[in-house]
C-alpha cells in the first residue's frame, strides 16, 4: 500500500488513508491496465478534505486577487511547461491523439483558460461591485465560504480536469478552496496535473491546502458529500443518471450544483444550405460527429434533414463516411457498453442503422462511427427515447418533411447546450429559421448559425448550459470568463458600514481601479470623483 | 356560487372552475370573518392558468421593453391613484395601522419598486448583453420561456404581494407570464391589485393573459404544481417549512426557486456602541422588533448583548419597554399559535422570559412583545433550538460575557438575510467588529453598521437574500433592480449568427442604446464604431 500514489489533501501529497479498494488507468486501445494502482478513497479521506478545505475558506476568501492571478498564470505556465509529460500521459490513458488534440487544441486551452480566468480576476470583471450612495448601501459577488468540490469527467483530460479546467479555475478565481474529484479513467494525468498546481500555489505563496486531489471514491460516497452543508457548493461534469443523483442530494441541503449532463445537441439542415453543398456538409458533419470518437457533450447527435433531393445527398455521401471509417477508440469499457446500449436503444424505438452500429474488428475499447435515421413523425411519437444521448461517434438522422415538420421536431426537445442550424448565404432559408428558432432558442444554451457544435470557445459571450435537463440550471455556463466565476460566489450587501470596515473594492478609493457600478453608472472612478 | 369573487385566469375574470372550497378574509382585530367567500382553486384552476400563462410565454418574450415599462408604471400610477381603496382593504384584512405603515410607507415602496423596475427595463440593466467580435459569440440574459409561480407572503400586502411585489415585478421585467397565488390573509387587497394589474395591462398593450392570480390553493396542489416542468422558475416568500417543501419538489424537475424562507437577523450590541447610550439603543431596538407587530422577515430576532453595566442598563430599559407595551395585533390564528409555540420552544431550551410571553388581553389574533433572555454559553450548546424563528414582536437576548463568547454565538449561527453590529463612533470596538465580522459576514447576505434590519430599501446595492436555510440559494437577492431580475432570466449565446437574426439588443447597431460589453469594455456604442 505504501508505494500507492499519494492523495492530495491539506497541502501534503500522503497516502490514503483507510482506501476502499484500488484502480488502474487503462490503455484503452488494448483494453490493459496500466500504471500503478490508485487509491480508491474512503469516508476517511473524504472527511480530511473536506475539513482541510474548509479550515482554509476564511484565509483564501481575505487573499488578494494579485495572489489568485498569479497563482493561475504561474500554473497556465507550468502546465504549458510540462506539455510532453502530460500529453504523454493522457495520450496513453485516453487514447486521444497526442497531435493535434491533446498538445495543439487541448493543453493550449486548458492553459489559456487559466490565463483568461486571471485576467477577469485582475480586471475584477466577475464580482459587480455595485454603490449606491443615496442609501448608504455597497454590494458585490463574493466568496463562497466554502470549499467547492469538483468532479471532472472522462472526455477532457486536461481543459475540464476537476483539477485544472473551468469549474477548478472558476472556483479559485473567487477564492473558495477545492476538493477535487479526478475521474477514474485518466488518473496519472490527473496527478501530475496536480502536483503542478500544488507547486503554483506554493509559489503564489496561497494556502496549500486551497487544493484536495483524491483519484476517485464510490457513488455511494460521492452522494453523502455532496448532501454536506459545510461545502458552498458543487460542480460537476458528466452523465445525466450520476448528475442528477448529486443533484437531488445537494438539493436537499441547500447546496449550489452546477451540473453539466447530457446534450444531444440538434442540428437542422435548412434546404437552401443543403442545395448549396449538401456533400461538404455530409463531410463537415462527419469530421464533428467523429471527432474525438465523439465524446463530447456537444456531439451533433440528432440532425435534421429534409426529405428532398439535397437532403437524399447529403444522407448519401454521409452513410458512406461513416461506413467507411474504422472503429473508434473509446474511453473505456463503460463508455463501450453505454454506448452500445444507447444505440440498441435508439433501434428498439424504430431507427433505423445507415452504417456502424456496433464495435466492430480491431482490438480495445470502440465503436464504429454509427449512422441512424428515423422519420420526423416517428421521433415526435416517441420523442423520449429518440433523444436519448449516445455518447461516442453516433448521430441520428431525423428526416422531415416540409416545414412545419422542422418545426414539430424543434418542438419535441428536451434541453440542450447548443441547437444549430444551417442556412443559405442568400437568406432563402430565414423564413423557415425563425419558425425552427422560435422553438429552438428556448431549449438551448447556444444558437448556432453554419458551425457545427463541437468546438466551444472560451469566451465572455460563450455558454456553455442549457436547459435542464441538460444541466441543473440554465442561467449558468461552466466555460467563459467571468460568467462561469458567478457559479461559485454569492452576493454581499454592506449597510452604512464604514469604509474602513469594507472590503477594498467596495472603499471609496479605488485602490485596484475596478470597474464598479457607482449610483447606476459603470466607472473606475473614486467614490465622489466628478464623472 | 355564482357571486363568489372570480379568478383571473387567460386576461378574464371567470368564476372559479370546480374549486375545492372557498374561504374569507378575517378582521385580525376582532378575529372575525370580513367580506365575500373567495374560492379555494382546485387542480382545474391552477391547470387552466399554467396553460394559459404558457401559451403566451413566447408572445410575451418577444415583446418590446418598452411596452413592458409602460405597463410597470402604468400599473404603478394605478396603485398610487388608488391608494384609499387599497389602503382601507389592507388595513381591514392586515391589522396593520392604515397611517403611517400603508398609506404612506409600504403603498409607495411597492409603487416605487414597479417604477425602479420600469427604469431597470428601459435601461436595458438586468440583461447584460456580451459581444466577443473575435469569437463571433454574443450573449445575454433573456426570459425564461415560460411562466414563473409566484407565492406571495401574509405580511406585506402590497410590496410583496405576489400580484404587485418584487417578485411579480422582476418576472414581468424578463418578459415572463406570472401565475400569481395571492396570500390568503388579504385576498380583497390581492383581487384589487390584480384588478388593476389586468386594466394596466390591456393598456399597455400587453397579453392579456401575463398574469393569471388565483386567491388560494391547498399545499398538496401547490407542491404538485411546483414540480411542473412547465414552469420557468418560481418566487417564494413565506415559512420555512412551507419553502423547503416547494423546493424539493421544484428540484426534482428541474425548477428554480427562490425562496426567501426564515431568518433571525442576529445583532450584535458591542461595548463602545453601548456605552454611549444603552438607552437609547434600547428604544431603537424595540421599535424595530414591534412595528408592523414584529411581522418582519428582517425583524431583530436575537440581540447580542455583552454582560457589563452598559449591556444590563440596555436590558433594563428593553425590558421595560416590552413590558408596558400592550399586545400587538398579528395577521391570523395561525401566526399566533405558531408564535406561542415558537415562544414555548425557546423557553424549553432555556430561555428566561424577561418581559410578556402570552397572547395578553384584548380581542382578536395578538401577542405581547417579548423579550427573553439566554446566556451565550447555553446559546450555543442549543444553538438550533434557540435560533428558531419566532415571527412576531419577539426577540431573544443572547447575554455574552468577553470578546471571545461574541464570536462564539458568531459561529453558532445560521444563515440570515442581515446580520448587524453597532459599533462605537470612535473606532473603539472595531478589533471587536472584526473577530465577529468574520464569522457574521460568511452567515448573513446583507451587513449591517448602527441601523436595525428592519426597513429593507429598494436599491440596486440591496441584497435581500442569504445563506441556506434563511433563502434557498445566496447567490440571488428578493429585492433590488436589476439583481432581483436575474432570478428569472436564463443565458443565452448566439454563435455565429447572422445580425439580421439576432435579437435587437444584441446587434450591430445599438438601436435601443443599451449598455453593452463589447471586447471586455462596457459601452453604448454601435459594433465596430470608434470608442
Amino acid at each position: 500500500m505504501t508505494d500507492q500514489p499519494q492523495v492530495l489533501i491539506g497541502g501534503r501529497w500522503r497516502a490514503a488513508d483507510a482506501p476502499t479498494g484500488s484502480f488502474r488507468a487503462e490503455d484503452p486501445t488494448r483494453a490493459e491496465a496500466i500504471g500503478p494502482a490508485f487509491p480508491v478513497s474512503g469516508a476517511t479521506d473524504v472527511e480530511a478534505a473536506l475539513v482541510a478545505a474548509s479550515t482554509v475558506a476564511a484565509e483564501l476568501a481575505a487573499t488578494s486577487p494579485e495572489r489568485i492571478a498569479d497563482f493561475l498564470e504561474r500554473y497556465a505556465s507550468a502546465i504549458e511547461g510540462d506539455a510532453e509529460t502530460l500529453v504523454a500521459l493522457a495520450a496513453a490513458e485516453t487514447a486521444l491523439p497526442a497531435e493535434p488534440r491533446l498538445r495543439s487544441v487541448e493543453l493550449p486551452r486548458a492553459s489559456g483558460q487559466l490565463r483568461q480566468t486571471a485576467r477577469a480576476v485582475r480586471e475584477h470583471s466577475w464580482s459587480d461591485p455595485v454603490i449606491d450612495t443615496a442609501s448608504g448601501l455597497r454590494a458585490h459577488r463574493a466568496p463562497l465560504g466554502k470549499p467547492v468540490l469538483v468532479f471532472g469527467p472522462n472526455n477532457f483530460p486536461f481543459a475540464f480536469n476537476a483539477i485544472a479546467g473551468s469549474d477548478f479555475a472558476s472556483a479559485i478565481a473567487a477564492r473558495n478552496p477545492v476538493i477535487a474529484k479526478a475521474h477514474p479513467s485518466h488518473p496519472a494525468t490527473s496527478r501530475r496535473l496536480a502536483e503542478l498546481a500544488h507547486e503554483a500555489l506554493l509559489a503564489a505563496d496561497l494556502p496549500a491546502a486551497a487544493v484536495q486531489m483524491l483519484y476517485h471514491f464510490d457513488n455511494e460516497l460521492g452522494v453523502r458529500l455532496a448532501a454536506d452543508p459545510r461545502l458552498g457548493a458543487i460542480g460537476f461534469t458528466g452523465s445525466r443518471a450520476g448528475g442528477l443523483a448529486l443533484k437531488a442530494a445537494a438539493d436537499t441541503a441547500g447546496v449550489p450544483i452546477y451540473a453539466e449532463m447530457s446534450s444531444v445537441n440538434p442540428v437542422f439542415l435548412l434546404p437552401g444550405a443543403l442545395a448549396e453543398d449538401a456533400e461538404a456538409l455530409a463531410a463537415t458533419f462527419f469530421a464533428s460527429c467523429t471527432m474525438g470518437s465523439g465524446q463530447f457533450c456537444t456531439n451533433p447527435g440528432i440532425v435534421v434533414v429534409p426529405q428532398d433531393a439535397a437532403g437524399d445527398a447529403f444522407v448519401t455521401r454521409a452513410t458512406r463516411l461513416f461506413a467507411e471509417a474504422s472503429p473508434r477508440s473509446l474511453f473505456s469499457r463503460g463508455v463501450q457498453d453505454n454506448l452500445a446500449r444507447a444505440v440498441q436503444g435508439l433501434t428498439t424505438a424504430g431507427a433505423q442503422v445507415l452504417a456502424g452500429g456496433d464495435i466492430g474488428t480491431g482490438t480495445g475499447y470502440r465503436f464504429q462511427p454509427t449512422l441512424l435515421s428515423v422519420d420526423g413523425i416517428d421521433f415526435v411519437d416517441d420523442k423520449g427515447a429518440l433523444q436519448a444521448e449516445a455518447f461516442g461517434p453516433v448521430s441520428l438522422l431525423v428526416r422531415v418533411d416540409g416545414d412545419a415538420a422542422f418545426a414539430a421536431v424543434a418542438k419535441a426537445l428536451e434541453g440542450n447546450l447548443t441547437g444549430t442550424l444551417y442556412r443559405a448565404a442568400d437568406g432563402s432559408d430565414d423564413a423557415l429559421w425563425g419558425s425552427i428558432a422560435r422553438h429552438l432558442r428556448e431549449r438551448v444554451g447556444r444558437l448556432i448559425a453554419n458551425r457545427m457544435p463541437t468546438g466551444v470557445a472560451v469566451s465572455p459571450a460563450m455558454n456553455h448550459g442549457g436547459p435542464f435537463p441538460s444541466t441543473s440550471n440554465a442561467g449558468f455556463t461552466a466555460v467563459g470568463m467571468p460568467a462561469a466565476i458567478h457559479r461559485f460566489t454569492v452576493l454581499h450587501s454592506y449597510d452604512n458600514v464604514p469604509d474602513a470596515l469594507l472590503p477594498a473594492e467596495l472603499r471609496d478609493h479605488n485602490a485596484a481601479g475596478a470597474q464598479r457600478r457607482i449610483d447606476g453608472r459603470w466607472t473606475h472612478a473614486d467614490v465622489g470623483a466628478d464623472a
